[in-house]
């Protein structure tokens, strides 16, 4: 049997170009030769629609989107994920995440999701209802399962058998199985390849049949979807395995492996690197825009930020801004100099030195017999936002935010100053791992200036105003605050793994503090377990401390 | 039967504190001759704790806390609303939203609440277990019923029965109680006070039994609860009834009825009011701080908020701030010391003329050639942002963000501009509910000036500007806003009303490009029953119009 994954990308909400999409991916495999293609989950309208799906006509438009999909769809049948709108009595309305099985100009037979994840990103739970039992078909004298991302997901994994109740393996573990599909929009974060292409042999094992796995692969919002679907046999062998980070349309024989390129063999940082530049690229262009705009400090994270822009968007739609003060270093200036030319981008300097005495000026009677403090470092860097924002709105460029993980999370960055920009590059990367990148990103050739990378991380808004003056050491505080955040540790199992107790309170005490200013952040592209943005949701005011 | 009632106001992981407040509460009523005391949900923790309680700390320090509190409980039963921490095998936590029974210096039994709400601002089957049936007690020859919160509110209403799979009230029915009783945190909007009693009248009814309940009072980031927990028997007389936006605690026989103030009589304004004073109050000082800070533009929108202020801080922890620029009317300043005097709130004035010239200048070259845009609008309200965070971060006041429902919703109104701030506190006011506030505000004096309210609303960011240069009257916008954000019509029912259907394709528009302001926008106090913030999740990047 060949089977045509159909691993496109799509726009949340853009019911036209989905259904365009869909149906050119359709054509080319019919001509691969493809006896049965399937699609990604929820490819209908995008995936995650969040509270879209609250709207009626929305559910609707899905529908009827599918209807017009289905009518085009002949004897080679597509097995598309929709949105699926049951209107009931009361005009209650109820929803199922579902697989529609379309074949001769019609719907054949839905397949709904059973399990719906409402943890982390995902609030399933909030829009669909759950089937208790998975679906099976029989097509050309065999019997296919078909089911829905989360639905394999239980299987060996302790911690989702707690969450639900049903586990739809085991139940299709009752029939002898032909094919299993799963369609799946599974958004992708370090090194959740491994563990994907892990279940899935392992549930070809235990059904002991093949299983088609098609994912959708795209940026929307917070979210990258890595695509990497793939068959895999019950001797779990991959006899398919389609790209990473890249649409993907192409038909598979069940019974000869094609070449298969091992994509876990990449690197963290590759995959890193290609996420975020297709994380950008999808959220410029599916917003309308094409040009970008970036403050260059001179430092590490505006230097990695454009240098991702340029893979997203191309050298010219760049433009790099350096904004020195009074305070700022020379280096600081020529770093970001040398990295808009080693990238070629075009680049202009805009000082904010009479911006902030004006402003200054301004407020000397208000402030007068006071010291300076953090009021004035916070007008030089509100200033820069300002001058970007007002470039932003003239020339209609996106301004991409250049925070990291590290300072987000202690609140080490101004709201409303450098904290300023559409979206946010590489606020899921710790300070440490953008290093890691500026590396990869110099990997052939300099483009993030040496200088950039060895010099100590500066605010430059004090004189002579180091990093590590407010902050612990880099290396230190990111594996403080991996264990404090990704791993849900407490402040006491933290000290007991040898750091500082003084250290671990500050870490911790300037995380719970500064949620108000993350609340305000722009959304920020997820590329670890757990990312500041819609998969943490916690209060903004509140005492507890530990 | 002598019930007490401990209407408390708890912050959300002030475990400390909130367990001194129980403890304070149970001893006021046993001095009361109270024979049974109940508590809000979750009273332990505070309510929402989100994600807190996803860390394992939190959910033992709850227990620890309910514990201690357990041990100072003796013959008085106290029925106290907790978080349920079961660790099970391979590490696998279960929470239950339970309600703890102590008496006799032990935890007795626990209730575990059957319904989890996951819609709009709730997130309950993200943390908790449901329980699949409601559980009873027998307590000095009585049947007592305990349930929490939602678990009530299936009854006579077709569209939560739809979303549970169980009805703890027909399941309670088959038994002959003599009591229920339920604790709840329910946010307040407007109306809910009437849908809650009409609610609980008929579940009384129903049951044949009087029914107890305690909600939860006090503001916590976005939320209002607004207590009004009442004893009503099952000839739907109100037994008790509590105050409304402020702490109670207080013990009623359930054989004579107590003197009870319709609060039901309070008009949709008057409970804005108090409302919004209250959410105020105990963001500013739950969060730590105790002055705030308004731009004073000589607008409506300021004007409200400052005298809502003025009620939750008092005068003299309220900076009133004017920053003229050179277009701004001479009467707006007027209108802005008007206010001052008339609340009697310090005040200054702080023009932005130089700032403004100095960025113009800054950025003349860059922009040489191209006309006055709304780039040069939003220098000047991103310079006001910056001088109030400025003094903010100087002085140690909150920036109190005024942008209402109206502007907030199309997107008039500047990112790190005037929606700096850490509380905005009428965004979820139309700005015709803003008026009638105005008005009931100056209900016995002239606080806002009249010309304050007569004015026609003007940005005044541009020479003459006024709103309705932009944007439709701002009768027609919020009902066309009504239309589409609360009432969930598509764009061709709001046509069908009478609307401009121009109009209407102008605002719908609006409202889903704006998303990317809203991200990034100050916490709202929630006063309708959808408001922009935690209960509305829109996709950013998205491409549905309808």
């Amino acid at each position: 049997m060949k089977i045509g994954i159909a691993q496109i990308n799509t726009t949340v909400g853009d019911f036209e170009g989905n259904r365009i999409r869909i149906l050119e991916a359709y054509d080319i495999l019919l001509k691969q030769g493809a006896e049965l293609i399937i699609f990604p989950e929820l490819v209908i309208c995008g995936y995650p629609p969040r509270d879209l799906l609250l709207k009626p006509q929305f559910c609707i438009d899905a529908v009827k989107s599918l209807h017009k999909i289905a009518c085009k769809i002949d004897t080679v049948p597509a097995i598309i994920g929709t949105v699926e709108y049951i209107s009931e009595i009361n005009q209650n309305r109820i929803l199922f995440n579902s697989a529609a099985w379309c074949e001769n100009r019609t719907i054949k037979q839905y397949f709904r999701k059973s399990l719906l994840p409402n943890y982390d990103v995902f609030d399933e739970a909030r829009y669909f209802k759950a089937e208790d039992t998975p679906n099976t078909i029989e097509w050309n004298n065999k019997i296919i399962g078909v089911t829905i991302c989360e639905d394999i997901w239980t299987y060996q994994n302790e911690k989702s058998q707690q969450k639900y109740k049903t586990n739809p393996i085991e139940q299709l573990s009752k029939i002898k199985l032909d094919l299993l599909i799963n369609l799946s929009a599974s958004p992708w974060h370090v090194d959740k390849e491994i563990s994907r292409q892990n279940l899935i042999k392992n549930i070809s094992q235990r059904l002991n049949c093949p299983i088609a796995y098609c994912n959708a692969i795209g940026g929307n919002d917070e979210l990258i979807f890595d695509g990497e679907s793939m068959i895999i046999d019950p001797k779990t062998k991959v006899i398919a395995q389609m790209p990473k980070f890249e649409e993907g349309i192409q038909a598979f024989n069940l019974n000869s492996p094609s070449k298969v390129e091992d994509f876990n063999k990449n690197s963290d940082i590759k995959n890193i690197h290609k996420a975020l530049v297709l994380g950008l690229k999808d959220y410029i262009f599916k917003s309308g825009f094409n040009k970008v705009l970036i403050g260059l400090s001179g430092g590490i994270d505006s230097a990695v930020v454009a240098a991702l822009a340029k893979e997203a968007v191309g050298f010219k739609n760049i433009l790099g801004v350096a904004m020195p003060s009074k305070i700022s270093s020379v280096h600081s200036i020529k770093d970001a100099e040398d990295l808009a030319q080693n990238l070629n981008i075009p680049f202009k300097i805009l000082p904010i030195t009479k911006p902030v005495k004006a402003i200054e000026e301004n407020l000397a009677n208000l402030f007068s017999g006071m010291e300076r403090d953090i009021a004035e470092e916070n007008i030089q860097a509100r200033l820069r936002g300002l001058q970007l924002m007002a470039l932003s709105n003239k020339l209609n460029h996106l301004v991409l935010t250049t925070g990291n993980k590290s300072e987000i999370a202690v609140g080490y960055c101004t709201l409303y100053g450098d904290m300023c920009g559409g979206l946010a590059v590489i606020s899921d990367l710790p300070k440490m791992q953008v290093y890691a990148l500026a590396k990869y990103i110099n990997r052939n050739k300099e483009l993030i200036p040496k200088n950039t990378i060895n010099k100590p991380p500066s605010a430059e808004l004090s004189p002579n105003q180091k990093d590590e003056d407010s902050l612990p050491p880099y290396p230190i505080l990111d594996s403080i605050l991996y264990n404090y955040i990704e791993a849900g540790l407490t402040r006491s199992e933290i000290i007991s793994r040898g750091f500082n107790a003084q250290t671990v309170d500050w870490v911790l005490r300037k995380v719970d503090q500064n949620e108000y200013k993350r609340k305000q952040a722009a959304p920020g592209l997820k590329i670890s377990p757990l990312a500041f943005g819609i998969g943490r949701r916690m209060p903004i005011v509140q005492k507890y401390l530990n």
